[in-house]
């Protein structure tokens, strides 16, 4: 078994120290979660949220036609996890020859575009062993240089209500600790202050305050920091959000207090699911503000076969 | 002054032939154009439009919740003008070693990311000579890999009115001829069959039908197009609009009729009035449902100091 | 089995046929060929043969100072295999600021630079299901980014003895067919014709005349192409050369006859027998010169962790 | 003329200061540099001395069959010049179907490959303004993506005598001082102790020790370096080398210690005199066995139109 086990997937490393108690959580087998509800075909998960009502929903909540960015800029200062990055280099102008003496200018972008920057994880990017949402296996799907089931060019655009669960507010602080697990007294007491509740097809976002580090203190952003622990995301997830959100880099805890999990909920929402994850946001202008409810409106790249995708999400009131 | 001229910028041609008469167009001198009506700091250039007020009129035209995609997909059956490319290679992936077994799969993208697919001009992209709009000089702005004025970055989101002009549909056509200029009478003939006016702020958006082989017949669709000639892009300009986009890989008429221009409402957009353009979009759903007038969405990657980015535009109403 | 089987390596594709026969050849157990008889820790393979005496022998060839060169330019009429590049964005000039006005310009590469052009294959390259050469196995030396083990900068620099098989020549043709499997009776008939005979340690360069469209037709170049069959790659790989090198893009004849098996040779020289494989050769002049014998030196990038290098190797007497 | 001098070539920054003293050296006028000794059309500059008389040479010297590597390995632990790199992702092994389970990896690699790691330097890579060597002007020979003229791919390879001077070891240090300018003094002082002369066509290899801490202390390897002073570089090129080689990034002394210059002999070597430079050479191997004569023989990449190349140089005896 542990031979069969070992050999799954790409590049595996093998666990050897004899575990003295059971993990916290564990992903369930894929055949308890497999089909989707949406069918066995289905490559879009919570996607399937967002449908005509969700937009007038949201359109309804615009207001006064404020608009706040929720994406960081991608350049030199971002936090990269591991060994990402996000290289731009300008090419030579190029003057065409007719008489308005036209220059043109351009640059190549070279990056992890789908992990960088306020960033939209998409069903290809993660696995159990090697099963994804809706139980297709990498093996299967990974084509060369692209998925051929689960790519983001599947998500459309999103617009639809947007809640912010301001947890450092509710903890009165402007930042989490940077290894604080954010749990469903949390999430419940923040909400209940904030008068509101969840509704199906909510984009939800968590503010941590780690977002206040980002670009200025980078080794320590992408080290660790506070998020969702696996049952507050559970919780949320239980009211059929469209995404989950944060101003973190993995929207959850990590690592995760039990050393065990990898990024539990990262399993939980993209492969158990099919939620959406949106990491990376830039929320001190909507905390600022106090908007907790808006439209929400985000439109992915439509890389073709991609994990994810760079994003400039916006909250509209 | 010619020598001058000669030297300026990056790579100049010399124009060595006996000109017989003179170009039917020709870029006004800078000093005539600058500094820019919103001021001699102005980066944004028609962005200055997006108001609060351009949201609410939006807003006020979504009525069903219906969402209609203009962006294409990303992917090997794009066309590509020049050298330019997207390829995307994804990493082996990554088994993390706790015990829920966490694989994670990524993608490196190289690419003009802002000049590839459905695609928005920013005013680093073209230059008369050396200069930019409002004045700004190649020279002094292109650092190291990344312009440090009129990046991309400025832009921000659009959430404004959005106008089908269907110049092909006026015509009786599918698609226009392979290099057929859209006239000022074009424009307004088609407007009045939709009974419809511009309007300061707009996103006005030519269907030309030259979408239509987009993907399919990719050499053609590079190698000429039907779109605005001069005088009906100043038409539009002249009612100040937010953006001129088409179905086409420049928006207008690719050769231009008058063979000692290149490309000139470029330069008339981006350079001498700080108008964007939006190219390659994806317009045959609008045209079917003859959607001639939607809340116009977009969001531009936040690419610092960058030329353009590819986007996801949609039409709501 | 079939699940173990499915189980191992990255990313597997079933044979579902049912085989009427066997193929004609296969792999051996990784049992019978591991650990090398350079021990269970080598990386370096045929390397080992590159010694002091070696290089003395390469050096006594040198007769008259003549220098052939073996290798293509690497540019823009290359042929690829599959989805490979070679790209070059040279990037703006960058204009030093004091009196002495300094320009400098560079370009940026983007390319699988070990697969392309004049190739040279290490042993990360290739495997026999998870396993290479001396039964390293791919998930335990993958890292993130480069191989750990085997990397092609263990390689160090050839000087050694070069031989050319005319095969071609000896058919009597400019170019062999299209899909020609080179034999053992050629090989030895070739030799015979050329009065010599390999000795250990040995550059063994076959000559197919394939080169000849290399450039000129790169969809037939890749498509298909004559070369080495099984045997003879046995039969050379029998009298210990330091590599195999030929004219065509993988050096043996592919498709291989046998429908079976994908490129058997790549197996049997880069995972069984440790033997480097050395493609894409420009070998012209050294045919028309009849130069038979003479110094082979080359020296591949020490890319670290790399499956290969692209080289410019050329032949000396 | 100052207007039109600043205006030239591609991004230009302008010297404000007063100048109270003139440089202590300036680069020629084009005109007095050009046409090259090698013809008005001369794109090869140094190569032209590599003959069959100095292979021959080369060949003489090689008395036990010694290889001693000249190169760096290509990898995450070099120090990189401003915002060059070397990124290497492996893709996905790619599993082929048929029965003998070939397994295939390869990897992209994105860097400046001509200006990293151990660096040939060629002709495109500089200019005095907008001339290079033999007067070829980079608007004119800068293409889209590569150079038309004077690419690196005109180089070929070297076999030809090499000499070491050891100026750390004449100096009776380890390494000289990180901002040590090296003189004719030392040059020949260095030589006479090491009984030397040297001769047309050498390939001159200055030993300074800054290659001690390549890898080690990369932030202080590039923020300066001992090197060859403006004359010293002067009195060597006097003597017809086939290139100029060092331990350190530029070879010169960086910074000049006349802050009007930057880098000039990068301009009389590549520039004035259209002679190879050689950089980031590890020594310490050639230094230790007192190797001061060798053959020296090295591979360029055949990049179509590059700046330079990295290379695996060795020195044999």
């Amino acid at each position: 078994m542990k031979t069969v086990a070992a050999a799954l997937g790409g590049s595996l490393l093998f666990a050897t120290a004899a575990l003295a108690q059971a993990p916290t959580w564990s992903p369930p087998d894929p055949s308890q979660r497999c089909p989707s509800k949406w069918g066995p075909n289905d490559e879009r998960g919570s996607m399937n949220r967002q449908t005509a009502a969700a937009v007038m929903n949201a359109a309804k909540l615009i207001k006064t036609g404020e608009v706040i960015e929720l994406g960081h800029v991608l350049g030199d200062k971002m936090p990269f996890f591991g060994t990402r990055r996000f290289d731009v280099h300008i090419k030579r102008t190029f003057m065409n020859q007719p008489s308005n003496r036209r220059g043109s200018n351009e640059e190549i972008v070279i990056s992890e575009i789908g992990q960088v920057g306020t960033q939209f994880d998409g069903f290809a990017h993660q696995t159990h062993r090697n099963s994804h949402y809706n139980c297709f296996k990498t093996e299967e799907i990974a084509g060369r240089g692209l998925f051929t089931k689960l790519g983001i060019q599947n998500a459309g655009a999103f617009i639809t209500r947007g809640v912010l669960i301001d947890v450092a507010g509710f903890k009165g602080v402007e930042m989490l600790g940077d290894n604080y697990e954010v749990t469903v007294d949390d999430l419940e007491g923040a909400l209940k202050k904030q008068n509101m509740t969840l509704k199906a097809g909510d984009a939800v976002i968590v503010h941590t305050g780690w977002g206040k580090i980002y670009g200025k203190e980078n080794a320590r952003y992408v080290k660790s920091c506070p998020g969702l622990g696996v049952k507050a995301a559970q919780w949320i997830i239980e009211k059929n959000p469209i995404l989950l959100g944060a101003d973190n880099w993995p929207v959850e805890v990590a690592p995760n207090p039990d050393p065990q999990l990898s990024l539990p909920v990262h399993q939980l929402a993209l492969v158990v699911n099919g939620v959406h994850l949106l990491e990376n946001m830039k929320l001190d202008e909507l905390v600022q503000k106090q908007a907790y409810e808006f439209a929400f409106m985000m439109q992915p790249l439509k890389i073709q076969g991609g994990t994810g995708s760079t994003v400039s999400p916006i909250a509209v009131r």
